[in-house]
């Protein structure tokens, strides 16, 4: 090949190997691969059980005063320069008052940094917390953007378990035993991604007393919040800040459904002042100097997104995310192959466990998401993608009859690949 | 003070300070300690010469066509979901049209990757070259995110300088000195910041020809293409990219007035494959997958935006730039501690000497600017913060009376503080 009379060694830059190693197992990825393996020749539509992201479905389309507070923010022109690296004012003391109703404390704008989506929040806090030596503590299963930011920023991944026998629970115990004087930090994601699990009070609780004794803070994904419907209320993990600080991180994807718009926050719930005499947030305002904000109409729109959403919105939402869990949940209950070991609560997914000795030639989860898609056109994510080796991450958060016709697929699929007795 | 029982040393988690230190000298950090600096009993309005975002001003507006653009891409509620990491389809098959009319080749959507802004194209390509041992060549006076973003990735920086009697070209030479065989890029910014000047096609060629002799790529900064109102057109520096592979990054931030909106490009000019060989394409794809993206909305009204803006839009926007300019220029004439060296003939600067023997008890530019802020309302940013002591980075992008007004202001404050002989 004429590549200009020069060899490739006269070339002296090569790619950082660093970000592709990070990059390399992530859901994105993951889902690649199966979209790939899908058949062009079986006429019914795909069904998209993988990833989170229900804004092309009819039923999940996001509130029309969303909309009108981003185009009243364009039309006015006052939010085209540069924001503020933390954000623009009014926006950062919607979001204190908008998270303030949820807590016993009532947080000052200057807590809230507005993020490029929640991504961005966790992108920051890990290279905050990025030291040598020190090591985060994350859960199992996951959400592997963690393990991906830490890698690249060298940061040490200790993995505690959830235990699905009680409905995905932190596993305190090995969390300390997990910890040691280099520990900094320990994530919970709440609602769950992946297992559709809400923390309840109490555990929560626990959660924060562990973590003070072991003198780490609590970062708390709380991306799903209020995407509840089952017994147990959203508890925003901020509620302990007074036992210990937490980063809590969030963004209007999830609950307005819509991820593309690229808003989120990183919030510190810290009474005591501790974050700051430690360092985190000076080293939070230096990790937004040194990257990109989220866009300036965007962050002018928030105030009045947060306020002009009507409640029926936010209860339509629950009630459709409720119905698929249902659906999901009992339709699972007839799949012999697949055990989902509680009814998901919150959030848009379900861990769902995969019984492999009752197929025949299915070897792991990959492959038999690998055959799902060939066979039947239904997405699902392999558990080995969130740190969990043949379990199954299924999103229910699709239109109610897709989650129906795509579980009736999976059906299918299973009866034809039992294992003769 | 009681921060719950716990004294500071039982928390083990700590900022890392290399986010602190990164961000240590930015223009903004010293644009923030100027405005401090104001007088707030000054009733004049502040004259903003300091920073390089004129979207405030009446004769900046952005065009209506790019407005309409993205309310109709929000209302189509056809962008509400998550973009793929490198970008809509069809938003980098415009960019790739859009480039490739000033191009001897044809980009393909391939070649183009959507960013949050110009910032995070660089970010990426600085985050994809940094690995151990190696170095890059920045220009002085420069961009300092820059050097900002290759502190944070451990990337060794060197500077080479951009020669003032020479209207600000490259000084070849030293870029050939400076390099050894751990040198991996140049970055040329083309118009430039901060010194206003348009690189002429002989020099890019001759840009290219060393950067190939070298081994190393080149990374062509080209944020403020077309804003160019003297003698010298704009020329890619991707005409040149079968000498040498070249990374074009840039955004609708300056040409289209809006720094709010946050969509930027970087673009691999690669016609013999040689990015893609040395692993550096797929490096950018694992940055970006790791790293948050631009809203998918705006990725949607990106071709409307690029191709239904007027161009008399453009040509206006030019004509005032240059007015103000020729302001700036002339004006500057009439103060003796002052002397531009060239008349910028394009973006929105100039670089401006400082002549301190003329000047009564101002030791430095940083206190110029300082008691210019307390005592005239004027902010211009010391040369100190793009890496040239003693001189001055004057904004012209103002509302022309602005301009007016303020080196009235700046003269009179050299008046008042001329030495008596
Ligand atoms: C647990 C968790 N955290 C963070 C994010 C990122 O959210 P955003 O789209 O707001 O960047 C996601 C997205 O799926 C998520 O599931
Ligand atoms: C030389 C240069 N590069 C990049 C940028 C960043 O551009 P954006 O606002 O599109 O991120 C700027 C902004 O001032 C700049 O001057």
């Amino acid at each position: 090949m004429d590549n200009g009379g020069l060899s490739r060694d006269q070339w002296r830059f090569v790619g950082n190997e660093l970000l592709t190693k990070a990059s390399a197992v992530t859901v994105r990825g993951v889902l690649n691969m199966l979209i790939e393996n899908l058949n062009a020749n079986d006429s019914r539509p795909v069904i998209p059980l993988g990833h989170g992201d229900p804004s092309a479905f009819p039923s999940f389309r996001t509130a029309t005063a969303a909309e009108d507070a981003l185009c009243s923010a364009i039309r006015s022109a006052k939010f085209n320069g540069y924001s503020s690296t933390v954000g623009i004012p009014a926006a950062r003391s919607a979001v204190a008052d908008h998270l303030s109703k949820d807590l016993p404390h009532k947080l000052s704008p200057d807590d809230v940094f507005l993020t490029i989506g929640c991504t961005q929040a966790l992108e920051a806090i890990v290279s905050v917390l990025a030291r040598p030596k020190s090591n985060i503590l994350l859960p199992r299963p996951g959400y592997p953007y963690y393990e991906a930011r830490a890698g690249f920023s060298h940061l040490e991944v200790r993995h505690f378990d959830l235990v699905p026998e009680k409905g995905w629970e932190v596993d305190l115990e090995a969390v300390e035993a997990l910890s040691d004087e280099n520990t900094v930090a320990m994530v919970i994601i709440n609602p769950g991604n992946p297992c559709g699990n809400v923390f309840k009070y109490e555990h929560l609780k626990k959660v924060a007393e562990t973590a003070k004794k072991l003198g780490i803070l609590v970062i708390s994904d709380e991306v799903y919040d209020h995407l509840t419907f089952g017994s147990s209320p959203f508890v925003p993990m901020g509620v302990f800040a007074s036992i210990v600080p937490v980063v809590t991180v969030g963004s209007i994807s999830k609950r307005w459904i819509v991820p593309g718009w690229r808003l989120g926050w990183l919030v510190t719930n810290d009474p005591d002042g501790i974050l700051r005499k430690q360092g985190i947030v000076d080293c939070i305002k230096g990790f937004l100097n040194i990257t990109s904000d989220p866009a300036t109409f965007t962050q002018g729109a928030l105030p009045q997104i947060l306020e002009n959403t009507p409640s029926d919105f936010f209860e339509k939402i629950n009630v459709v995310l409720g119905e698929c869990a249902n659906i999901l949940y009992d339709r699972i209950k007839e799949i012999p192959c697949l055990t989902c070991p509680i009814k998901p609560e919150g959030s848009m997914f379900a861990m769902v466990k995969l019984n492999l000795p009752l197929l025949e030639s299915i070897k792991d989860d990959l492959e038999f998401c690998r055959k799902l898609a060939e066979e039947e056109s239904v997405i699902v994510l392999p558990g080995v993608a969130v740190g969990l080796k043949n379990w199954l991450r299924i999103t229910f958060a699709v239109e109610p009859s897709s989650i129906e016709d795509g579980l009736r697929r999976v059906k299918a699929f299973h009866q034809r690949h039992t294992k003769k007795q």
